[in-house]
């Protein structure tokens, strides 16, 4: 055996069985070793910005780390975007790095570039593993710090020669790593947040992380019926678990304007596992801070702790029984358009109104989508991934490595046009797998967020050289050809009826499909 | 005016006059001051790396830098691996990164990142403006280093509010930067070069930079016709001068097996703004350094020198006359097929054949491409660009840049289909910008390297897991879908004669047009 071996013997061993991988030449020996390890799931990505989103996506949906295998510098670079994701999702991830052979990087050959540099940004944790014999520890390391809650993202740098150093036969067992358990809350803390809600003031629960998910959000949602705290998340979250039944928490809105309407009558915003919300971006004359700067949010939990034990000692201090009622369902009173031109309202609405039950929803549908996050409270009950760093290019990734989590469960991928094209070679890696995802590609033909904020910056009117970066068309894109390059079969649909028909045909088959929705 | 308006000045009166571009909100002020100067041609890519490459490219060909315009350190992530290929061909950049605003980054917003640490390990200078006042100064900065010879990537960082700053009328007009000429060789370098070559012993001048570009190319020609010495190329170069009429180099192959064999007889080897020969990669028991270890290389100039000046003072030194004749040509004795299957080697010598006079070669071809190179020294003069840092993606890219540059010359891609498809979106601005780049995608739909590199390391017959990360079939992409999805006509063939038709279809037309070759 090598040190290749040790590494996937002790990646194995610690229960991470799935690699998502774009391999180069100094990455060949982890590949003959991965291929003497059957058991480790080997899933190609035709560029390396599908293998850490769909690394993502799949941690998001398993709750435990994959591994990436990346090329290089380079090869890590073109990953960064999703892994800059998945770093503020928290997503537990293991990135396995090949570099030159330790003695061949002194002679600067073309691919030599400085690995830990590329990685650190977007990283947790960064270690080089310099012998054969150091690797079954520092992978056991890397995966301890992976799973830490909520999770991070370790970047093991494996140079070619402790890949291909041999190891006795008698070289020690894989090293596996306890599971950790989450820090429980500081109880000084949670006094302090019970005290808030007791004062009686207009007070709102931010909830982030594990905190948008069951069992949590149910204790949540009784909190809230018996107290009349609102809640909220942010407006990127790694998983939001939605729909009829589940307890309603409403999303703080993107566009600046909003989000400080949405924040401007609370008196009092306690944390619990989020941080403070601030500002995507920055605007003249607009502040960061989004809650009103009266009271500094009250820190009740932070993403590191263990948010259902926090929330279940608040229901307890509070004295909401286990057996006291949750938040009733929303009325959404928008009405399903039945006929006429399609808009992204529209396929919002109708995607919203026939998401199957347990559902998994990758959302990148950016300006276009906003209207499923309403009309998503009284869909089946589903599972709900977002952008979490706003770097675009997620979503067709992502729903490739949930639906390799979840092979059971249908994946359907809200996806803007401009977005779609950064990673749009996922859909070839969801045809190879036969993956059951189904994606919507809202065609608008235009970076619509950036019209918008070309007004914010005072411009009404664009001219040449500013509609030439804001809009796609001229040519337009055909995702329907993109598709077949890529081996997905796919159908253009620019009518409600026509859309509503595409989508049932897209629901009643397993296996990967794209309708363009011309919006 | 405001800082932007300062920056986009200062860039055209440093002649800096095309911006390629993928712009998101931190980039909207920007945006709009380019919208004030018609002057600057704005190229919009649908993915970083298409930006970064293309402005490679472009500076290859036009010999001044391109700017970019990347949103962040995740789209500047996207950009990085055609980054590192630019910083290893040494070719002038301006890249401009938005930031957020200087007051913002402390709330870690989500698209918050550490930008300087993703731009350093790629860039040769990287800085951050502060404040609209700085910008003109900083901008004329960041061109005076891109043009440092031969070339540098430089990356200024602009913050939202250094962009939207206001500056008042009578602000200083836009900083010009000097160009500066290259240093002088050494003199003793000189001295020691040319009493090396008098020694008699078997000698090689390895050629890089502007030695391998008229009128250098011209003098080396004539120096080792009249002296006998060899001359060398590396294997990966910025741009070649090749063809009927101009002196023949010799590439050093890429097989570290090969390149051995043709460096073993050197007795003596002079670098002319090359570096010392290196293995791409190492490989257990064989060496990192290809040439002979007797005699270290003697530096003859360095890539920062003027090559031109040091070859001219080595003729003259060597008592050869500027009118004595160069090499002759080479000859090339393999037959042009006619007929029959399609094979890499039969689209690298029909390409070569009908090459057209002074046509652009970008050069992805990888395993399949190998006889391209040998060939084309008998081609129509052409100018020949190549995969300089080894990160796959480039070849779109680049040839879209090219083609921005040289609109009056044919730009043809001989492009891998597994490399390409990193960078695919470049064939959606090559129809936008109706650029005149023939792609011959070399379809033998694996990453046929790694089947070579798999053999290397001991694996004689790959398995299952194996198999899935080095083919790329199953399934099969569709090129002639992929290209018309991005508004790019497409042909496919599978034999010598279809091809040879398509490429004359392909010849005989103006703007973009792809085929794809199934070998």
């Amino acid at each position: 055996m090598n040190g290749a071996d040790s590494l996937c013997d002790t990646l194995l061993a610690n229960d991470v069985d799935v690699c998502f991988a774009n391999p180069g030449t100094s990455e060949m020996h982890f590949v003959a070793a991965l291929d003497r390890k059957p058991r480790m799931r080997c899933v190609l990505g035709l560029f390396e910005g599908v293998v850490t989103g769909a690394a993502d996506g799949y941690a998001r949906m398993a709750d435990k780390p994959a591994a990436t295998l990346l090329h290089l510098g380079p090869g890590l670079g073109n990953g960064l975007a999703n892994l800059h994701n998945a770093k503020r999702a928290r997503t537990p991830m293991v990135n396995v790095v090949g570099d030159h052979a330790t003695y061949h990087v002194r002679y600067d050959a073309p691919l030599t570039s400085d690995v830990e540099g590329v990685a650190q940004p977007m990283s947790h944790w960064v270690h080089r593993s310099l012998t054969a014999q150091a690797l079954s520890a520092d992978t056991a390391e890397a995966v301890r710090i992976a799973r830490q809650a909520p999770g991070n993202i370790a970047t093991l740098i494996l140079p070619a020669d402790a890949a291909w150093g041999e190891l006795p036969a008698n070289s020690p067992a894989p090293v596996v790593a306890a599971q950790e358990a989450a820090a429980p809350a500081d109880a000084a803390m949670l006094r302090a947040a019970a005290q808030a809600i007791r004062s009686g003031k207009r007070t709102a629960l931010l909830l982030g992380g594990t905190a948008l998910r069951e069992p949590a959000l149910s204790v949540a949602g009784r909190i809230a019926q018996a107290t009349g705290v609102r809640l909220l998340s942010p407006t990127s979250n790694r998983r939001v678990q939605r729909g009829l039944g589940r307890t309603p928490v409403t999303r703080i809105p993107y566009p600046v304007d909003q989000a400080l309407a949405a924040l401007n009558d609370v008196q009092q915003l306690i944390l619990v596992g989020a941080a403070a919300p601030v500002a995507f971006f920055a605007y003249p004359g607009k502040p960061s801070l989004l809650a009103p700067q009266e009271h500094a949010p009250i820190v009740m939990a932070t993403p590191e702790q263990d948010l259902l034990q926090a929330l279940e000692w608040l229901a307890d201090e509070l004295g909401v029984s286990p057996s006291a009622p949750g938040l009733p369902p929303v009325e959404i009173a928008t009405e399903i358009p039945r006929s006429g031109a399609l808009t992204g309202a529209a396929v919002c609405l109708i995607t919203a109104r026939r998401l199957p039950e347990n559902a998994i929803v990758c959302d990148e549908s950016i300006t276009q989508g906003r209207e499923f996050g309403i009309s998503n409270a009284v869909s089946a009950p589903h599972d709900w991934l977002q952008l979490t760093g706003g770097a675009i290019g997620i979503g067709l990734p992502m729903a490739t490595g949930a639906a390799v989590a979840c092979p059971d469960r249908k994946v359907i991928t809200l996806q803007a046009d401009g977005s779609g094209m950064y990673t749009v070679q996922a859909l070839w890696t969801q045809a190879r797998e036969h993956l059951d995802c189904l994606t919507i590609v809202l065609a608008n033909r235009s970076y619509a967020t950036l019209h918008g904020e070309m007004k914010n910056v005072g411009v009404q009117s664009p001219g040449h050289n500013a509609l030439r970066m804001l809009d796609i068309q001229d040519p337009s894109l055909n995702w329907v050809h993109l598709a077949a390059g890529m081996g997905v079969e796919a159908v253009r649909v620019d009518t409600v009826e026509a859309f509503t028909q595409a989508l049932e045909q897209g629901l009643s088959r397993k296996g990967p499909y794209l309708i363009e929705a011309l919006i």
